[in-house]
């Protein structure tokens, strides 16, 4: 029986989501393709899952960019030797940064826009293309909380996210019944990962334990979502950390 | 080490989803608090669990009748000798019926009222007085669409529907912060349980193969709800089967 | 030509909203049938109807009653010599308080379901059953933010509103096609009427200049929403001070 | 005294919104910039206006592009001799087209964010910092029901008015309390406006009398919202003909 695989998109650091859900879909047995834009971190993560005695690849991939999307799942199609097509994507990219609107730039709302919304329609669309004919697989997107409320300083996140938010849900309606099942989760709070603990080191602290979300936490609940039967499938969910006002 | 006790309050047939998640939580090793209104149902559903191994009771209660409710937290705060107290409660009580809206009485508004929402109420609360000194536990409520849509002929059931996720919400956002996690699952189609295949026997063929929700794929996503630990809890999810317009 | 005629269901102070309904829509040409519990009350607001030229009548009645909403209604459907039957519904009886959970007690929560979701259920019955055979009409819902959103010591306002929001919108989605205009307005803020202002006398200073919803303002919206044509009805709006944080 | 002044932004046909809403708005008294990529179209409604004794001046526009757009507003900044700096701005740009997700390009996912969302932002940025100084003035967006539900074959357009609507729900957080009012209209049905009309020339037919939204009613609305006092604001409302499914 062939090995089952994965996609990742938008994976940097090890102690990032990405890297985490990597090593959860490794860890169930899959194949992972460590999809993200720096190579040396790439390598990190797929190292790493070795280690581990996982199995795991690394592929360059700006999601942004049309030709890299269609190269990495190009090798989605067509995997080594002993490995099944692809049955699990997730689209993990994103960033984000408080600006008062008056400060906006068009390319700032543009650049979010890019890695928020359109890197997602590219990587649901080649999943889609990929495994709706198959009549089976799971996308799951990363989205926020802005994606249901903009607030002051975040009208280009909270832009961005709520397109990704309806790319998503136009999928699942459109692919639902042919078998794929698309999900979109809302994540509210600070990740506690390397990008925002690197940014501010205080922040942990501050909120206490258990008052950022953990990374093996949030992916077990990404690797649930794939395991459910199609028929009781999730197609939003949101999750917080215990403290967090909502 | 005491076992894990639990409580389901709204269990009914053999094949329906109260009694599916009571065989769920034993057979993680919980002691199951089985409750519902009529004994001879209760007993089947703790029999078929002690048959397979674990460990449940029935407690007879109309959780629309706030003496019921007590005395069914009184008996989990003090279970028998090697179990503790419980640590997962869900509110599973409910009905439902198509009625046009100026054929609708009040008392069939109250009726829906009291089962769909008061009743999840005084659950809710004895959870929590419970619960929330121990600063842990988990209280989940079986919600419905209606709950975020009023559609013709279902004015009564969707209005009991959105004050239980009201009640739901504030829950949530009162007793998170001490430990307590509520969560509101949004079912989103028909149940394959007894209630409604007696009733509509053509339904599950006409629906085809998985068409409608497998009560023992919903149990498992409460199941993993309850496992989340408190740096990523999911308060609201979605549950539908794959072909379900939404 | 006859006198349209409207009703207006939950009217107290002088300086409340339904009292600046009432006179809203006198001042446009309609005889108002002033409706609420307490006798004098009502009288002092028909009578400043009658001092500014306008036409209104007092008609007592508890809303949660069946057989009081049933006598208004009997009353609107045959109206003075001069008076057209009733084509403009306000629903707008309710009240708050903010009760911690764990005190809440069953009878409180009922109180509020009574007063702001049954009472609903019975006036929009009795309007549509009266408007929807004449094909034209206008049921307007007082609403509450808390109908979106369940916040902390306010579990049975948030149920009770959301209750009725259900209520309204299935009304809407029944009706809309045979002509009847049902909307629902989200209120999301503090109105600057007697029953706030006698209990919190600080409030308006502490607010500053329209910091908090002004009676006529509000009532203003009602009435544009009533004027509006078939071919473009509003069903929800939402109404907050500039300063308002939502 | 000087004339008020406003702006729309997104005109083209006669018998469509854009121009619907500069005719209302010269009818109230304002001064009315009508902006839009055609120069023909747009002398055309400017002609109407005049002839019927408003008044109105022409700017073509490309809202997509920065330097149109700031050209537009440095307009509005120096009006013409008595004439007040604009206090209403609408954006009301926008297209809408069914494209399976599968035969969605970038390119065009990319063109309807331009024109639904980008241009929205560049509109709402000038409008802002043009107004929020004065501490006074309206913004209203042309949304749809795409911005709160995806549906298939819709997604580039849901995804675009979704970012949309977060766009001008970030800035009535941000700009309310500094007295600028920012709503956003949710427009849920067929336009009855040449655009429609002309595609689909039997739609008025088959969908009834009144089963179109009619332009001049909802031009009114959107004027009713900017004559609301900042006492009571709506941010968010709902249009649809009373024949609608919603």
């Amino acid at each position: 029986m062939n090995k089952p695989s994965a996609i990742v998109v938008g994976v940097g650091a090890e102690q990032g989501l990405g890297a985490a859900l990597c090593r959860r879909f490794a860890r169930a047995g899959h194949h992972v393709l460590v999809a993200g834009r720096t190579p040396a971190r790439l390598e990190t993560v797929v190292a790493g899952i070795a280690a581990a005695g996982g199995s795991a690849e690394a592929v360059v991939a700006d999601a942004t960019r049309e030709e890299d999307v269609a190269r990495l799942f190009a090798r989605a199609a067509a995997p080594g030797e002993g490995i099944a097509p692809v049955d699990l994507v997730v689209f993990n990219a994103g960033n984000n940064r408080h600006v008062p609107f008056l400060e906006l730039e068009a390319a700032l709302i543009e650049e979010f826009w890019r890695v928020g919304c359109l890197a997602g329609f590219l990587v649901g669309r080649e999943a889609a293309r990929l495994m709706a004919p198959l009549g089976r697989g799971t996308i799951l997107f990363t989205g926020a909380s802005a994606s249901l409320r903009g607030k002051p300083g975040f009208a280009h996140f909270a832009a961005a996210k709520a397109g990704l938010r309806m790319v998503a849900q136009s999928m699942a309606r459109e692919f639902g019944p042919a078998g794929l099942h698309v999900a979109h989760v809302v994540i509210d709070g600070g990740i506690a990962g390397e990008r925002l603990l690197s940014r501010l080191p205080d922040l942990a602290r501050d909120r206490g334990e258990d008052g950022l979300l953990a990374i093996d936490a949030i992916a077990e609940t990404y690797w649930q979502i794939h395991r459910q039967p199609r028929s009781a499938w999730t197609h939003e969910t949101d999750l917080r950390p215990f403290k967090e006002t909502f």
